[in-house]
């Protein structure tokens, strides 16, 4: 299989073992269990925000722990889910008394296992609320999931409920706003390619030279339809217009713009298609007045891209502007 | 071609426009000739650095232009270098009266273009240096180049002399800054697999299922050897061992580490090269004290990695620490 690594079931505790290194000061990263935490965790009577999911999305979540966003991130194993107990080390290394919310996207092994670590720190005195993201318009149902995926909206979440955590909000506050982008936010994703899972060693799913998957997920699973390649402009249209029909977006709404690379998609056509969603918003009289373009939920080497809109409102706008100090996402 | 794209001849332009409407009040960003400006540019009494290249390698350098690092970059077609026009423009843009320094990459085509340009300048009165990267120790001369090709060295170039020029140093002295940059930095870099140029509609080149190219250029230039694929221990091992002997770099020197992917390595084979090349400097008593680790020159979507060591003294540590406001780099 052509990647960088060595054996593949150590591919996400050599990673971790990178990130570590790189990030000596900022990061606390244990293996076994696996998880990232800010160095100054528990911070004294914050409410701590923890996720976490399978590897292969990065930087999400791991590359979002810092100041202003998460306080620890489990990673499981590639497209798999974190176990309860990582969950509960984790939680056990963030929370300072104030409470923990636990942000989850929509995928049932992360459900049933964020519940099950939820259950386990409620046990031991911590105070638990979870958020579950479920903003990907393109199917009800999929592969692992009971429906809607958990995709893009996440990266959103995590940011304005960190901030949120971060000016000192309690947790039920904390867990209000969480809701809150959950309901505003919607995402559609596309893929040009297929990623190959290192264990696996075999494409996830096979597109032809010509063809393109319309509304896939971040792991592979099957979207509405296979189509032939057609031009960006098209692309953006497709994936765009599910998107604002489904909360729905209105004229006049302001919105945060989210264009995100799965991975293989590089900053040229990212930006490029950002730039023809940006006028057919403003042709809607949807205004936009916050961007994030880049990859920030991946599947792994997946050539492909994401819209997510968040619409805003005062409260949203100004945590997502609220400073933010981490591997990926820094203000 | 599986690309994200309208017309091919359009992408440049294309990308410019979505860059323009995600960053509309960071950058100003002029389409023909095209390049980026810090939306403050000319900064009074500032020297300014000017980049510019083919296209192809976001976020360097459109990416990097902000407070800190670029005042303006000057992006050609992909994989092509921009005309003299196009960088005789931005420097119009970019320059207050206190001069300019211009950073190159070695490959032919830029450093003709750009030496045509300084006069065209100069002869209008704007005082420029030129500093030429040339860091990478894989192989004298190339496809379109004489001697060493420049590569991620660039990148801590552009932050380094970028943060010199913010904090008023004057044109002679960001320039011998930046040739010092460019005297302790080496690179090397691996492809797993050929970036497709969009107006040519095919791999760069040829790699089998089980190949890697070690040394191999940004441009898909040739590199070293071909070989069959190898654990990433001796994969950053036949990266590191050139870099460590070119300069040479020894026991006790500090340095900036930077693991960069070449566009379609993920982060957690980033992160996991990284953590092997730390382990292997640590064995060797070199301290690395600043580290930079991901996609910040690429060659499309091409899968790989290079490695860059810069030799740190605390001036040059400074500057790197210094603060940077660009879309690509934060801090």
């Amino acid at each position: 299989v052509k990647k960088i690594i060595n054996a593949p079931a150590d591919i996400v505790v050599d990673a971790l073992r990178g990130m570590a290194a790189a990030h000596p000061e900022e990061l606390r990263v244990q293996t076994d269990p696996a998880f990232v935490a800010r160095s100054d965790a528990p911070v004294t009577d914050k409410v701590a925000v923890v996720s976490g999911g399978g590897s292969g999305h990065e930087p999400l979540h791991v590359g979002f722990v810092g100041p202003g966003m998460l306080d620890a991130a489990v990673p499981g194993p590639v497209f798999t889910s974190p176990t309860p107990d990582a969950v509960q080390a984790a939680v056990g290394k963030a929370d300072s008394g104030a409470g923990t919310l636990l942000v989850v996207k929509n995928y049932t092994g992360d459900v049933l296992n964020f519940e099950t670590a939820a259950e386990l720190v409620e046990a031991s005195g911590v105070g638990t609320r979870t958020v579950v993201v479920q903003d990907d318009v393109a199917v009800q149902d999929s592969t692992n999931t009971a429906g809607r995926r958990g995709v893009g909206g996440t990266v959103l979440l995590e940011k304005i409920v960190g901030a949120a955590a971060e000016r000192g909000d309690d947790l039920a506050t904390c867990h209000e706003i969480a809701e809150r982008v959950s309901a505003n936010v919607r995402s559609m994703g596309m893929a040009l390619t297929a990623p190959t899972v290192p264990h696996v060693g075999e494409p996830s799913f096979t597109l032809a030279d010509y063809e393109m998957e319309i509304g896939i997920g971040i792991h592979g699973e099957p979207g509405r339809e296979r189509v032939e390649l057609e031009s960006a402009d098209r692309v953006v249209r497709r994936l765009l217009d599910p998107v604002l029909e489904d909360l729905p977006f209105r004229e006049g709404d302001e919105v945060l713009l989210f264009t995100n690379s799965m991975g293989g998609t590089p900053g040229t056509e990212l930006y490029l298609a950002h730039g023809i969603a940006e006028r057919l918003l403003a042709d809607r009289g949807v205004r936009v007045t916050r961007r994030l373009v880049g990859p920030y939920i991946t599947s792994l080497e997946m050539q492909g891209m994401s819209l997510t809109l968040l619409k805003l409102d005062d409260e949203l706008r100004n945590l997502w502007d609220a400073p933010v100090r981490t591997p990926a996402l820094t203000w």
